[in-house]
């Protein structure tokens, strides 16, 4: 039953300093590195690729809509030719850091916005599947389990990770509870920790309280949570004392 | 005596149009093709290397600073770090686009500021050049015959292009006459054509009348002067006449 | 019975050129300056404002979502104090330009998919009408005939014209026909001319046949499409033949 | 003799957050807030001037080149004409914020590399005070001491705030020291007071050693250092302790 844990990094831009990449890098092994339409520079693109390769941490795309000002978090109405464009964009540029730094890219992961309309807009993930397969180099596409995002990517034929969420809260029919409403973030350290290592075997509790199937390959800690870090070395720990060693998602996503 | 004829491409953005790519890109052997950030978008990037693909013309990256509102064309006090990261990140987003169509990259011609400061600027050029050898794949740099550029290629060693220009008047010693002077830019279609054949022969003759060398591997021709398809297609077959075949810089660039 | 043509102008940005700004200019009443968002810069709104002021056109403030890319034509998700905090800030850059040229700014008149959003959308439109309004100066907001944005501006107390196209085809409940669908753009100068005329008188013809009431005080004439000069052109000589004089919105708007 | 202090404010930016705004701003006398160039955007900028009017501060534009990627800190080459259009824009954008919240425009100190380029550039100098004049509204020109700035704003007829730096070393002829040598920055707060407490009087030890001249009328307290509010707080008091009280240069400046 392997599980990999991802995280997003590099998302500072500029000047400006943001998350806890330091802090978060070594207990996750797969970093979704931002690409510069929501944050992210080419600075600091080289820099967090260079930080992934030291820790042996796998590197991915994360790419956003071009939206600097809303750090990608405001949905935008795109064709799914954008979609594609843009995704190709963003994971070339990339991309070349990797290639640069002779690490090999492993998947792609929508950032924000486009990721959560993508959970239900059967065009746009489309586009972004296209994006993906034709970036080449049996990237991984990284969806929300059960979504359309995976569901486009099945079709078009890219190797695709159904992601879980071991921080937010869930309603019973497998979808995120809205960040808005009470009870949706989970802080507890040792309540995360439980949480993924009953994503790992299938089942999480929904904020109903009933206990529901989710099939997930890795598990996203977020990094820009109060006490990120500490969450996400417990989270590590309980799941190595469990005897499940977290693994990069490409040894093992078909 | 080979000679490749380059000209810029590709760089439209969004609903904005911009240049005279469709009469300018039979006639030329190499295009450079805007990377995002002085002009060109995802959808015109792929659009751009499509066509070149389609007409047989090779295809490099046209990086610049990021400077979308002044085009490119306004000197930006940059590192030769952010210099590096800036090739970088430029070459791998139109390089995405270029693998995904089949299309292998064969150059890189930094745009308008950024090419003119590294004529003179050593620390400018050494990074750029370490840009383009980062990105790997034997790509060649082109800069204006006898700049800093050339010489940083090729302390840097990456494959070096030198360009000279068919419609801008030179100085006697090899630097082009300002734009902003009178006689800069040379608008007839033959006097221009009869400047290219004398740059594949190696002289050219200086805005004062004397007689100057200038080695040239690659003719610039301007999609944005007026008339540019008519000056294109006069270049290109008033060399054809002369027996020389234009070839692209990638056959014969050591 | 007064009316007022608007039309969108300064729609340029940097070396990119659009628009038939001074094919239409004369033939109006009233020009919505572009801000920088979606077109327009500090010197393209600067000639703009100039140009309005020499042809005696009264000035108005074309505000857009913050997508320069996508010309500002692609819905974006933000809250209502974001709509409110954008609004001020382009309308208060605009206005520098018609304080330091002595003109004074007369409406706001929101771009594209904002435009387009707004028609149904409340929160959205009281965002922007709380902008106009804390904007000052007694400014007219310009919205859809019958729209949520017409209703949002009379409720919190701002000055409303409301629109009306002439070259665009209307359903019976009287919203504009998609551009997507056939018949949506009228494009024959005497059917645009005839079809304003009955708008000054309160009537349409919708795309059905059926004829709809309409009330608008300003009639917009785009300038984005072919023939869009001899289009406005036609409009003014028509409503003149007719007895009809355009007058600026803000000398009857109440 | 009276003095300012200011301080640059409402650097940060959508998701990220800069500076010590809450440390520094109770003890200074002006805030040069951010007008979304190089930091700042619409949400940051209503916030800023509002917190500047609850504690009494007074509110000055900080425009900037157009460089968010750089902070604005890299020299760029813009044209006088360019600069004073990206003034005007800039300082409009602001004062509709200030408008809306009831607090007057006080003065306009253009921020890190036009500030710096602008000492020693007459064209430049005069674009951006042509720029403040024509905003209007006897706003307050702010240059280092003895710059072509100050001239500049004189010749062109607006008010002039000559400014000074109690943490930066000055060299003999009244220029600061590069902040890239050693001993350029003053870090201890003391140091910093008795600093200023000299600039008030004229005065100020250059890093030889040496006492020189140096009219101020303003002097700068950085918030970007370590330790920024306890400098700000101890310069405050040392001048208070010394019978001096810092005074918002719009009620003493010329």
């Amino acid at each position: 039953m392997p599980v990999d844990l991802n995280s997003d990094m590099g998302e500072s831009y500029g000047v400006y300093s943001i998350g806890a990449d330091d802090e978060i890098l070594r207990w996750v092994t797969s970093a979704n590195v931002a690409c510069g339409w929501h944050g992210g520079d080419p600075q600091v693109m080289r820099r967090t690729v260079q930080q992934a390769k030291e820790l042996g941490v796998r590197v991915g795309a994360h790419p956003s809509y071009p939206d600097l000002l809303g750090f990608g978090r405001r949905a935008m109405q795109i064709t799914r030719q954008e979609a594609r464009d843009y995704l190709l964009y963003q994971i070339g540029a990339l991309r070349a850091f990797c290639e640069a730094l002779g690490v090999q890219l492993q998947h792609v992961k929508p950032h924000g916005a486009i990721y959560n309309v993508a959970v239900k807009d059967r065009e746009l993930s489309l586009g972004i599947a296209e994006g993906v397969r034709e970036a080449g180099g049996d990237l991984i596409l990284v969806g929300l389990s059960d979504s359309e995002l995976v569901r486009a990517g099945k079709e078009i034929g890219v190797r695709v990770a159904r992601e879980a969420f071991g921080d937010r809260a869930y309603n019973e029919d497998g979808t995120l509870v809205s960040r808005r409403l009470p009870g949706s973030l989970i802080a507890d350290p040792d309540a995360v920790a439980e949480r993924v290592l009953g994503l790992v075997r299938g089942t999480v509790r929904a904020i109903t309280g009933a206990s529901i199937r989710l099939e997930a390959d890795t598990v996203c800690l977020h990094g820009d949570t109060p006490g990120a870090g500490i969450i996400a070395r417990r989270v590590r720990e309980q799941l190595e004392a469990a005897g499940i060693r977290p693994t990069p998602m490409g040894e093992f996503v078909g």
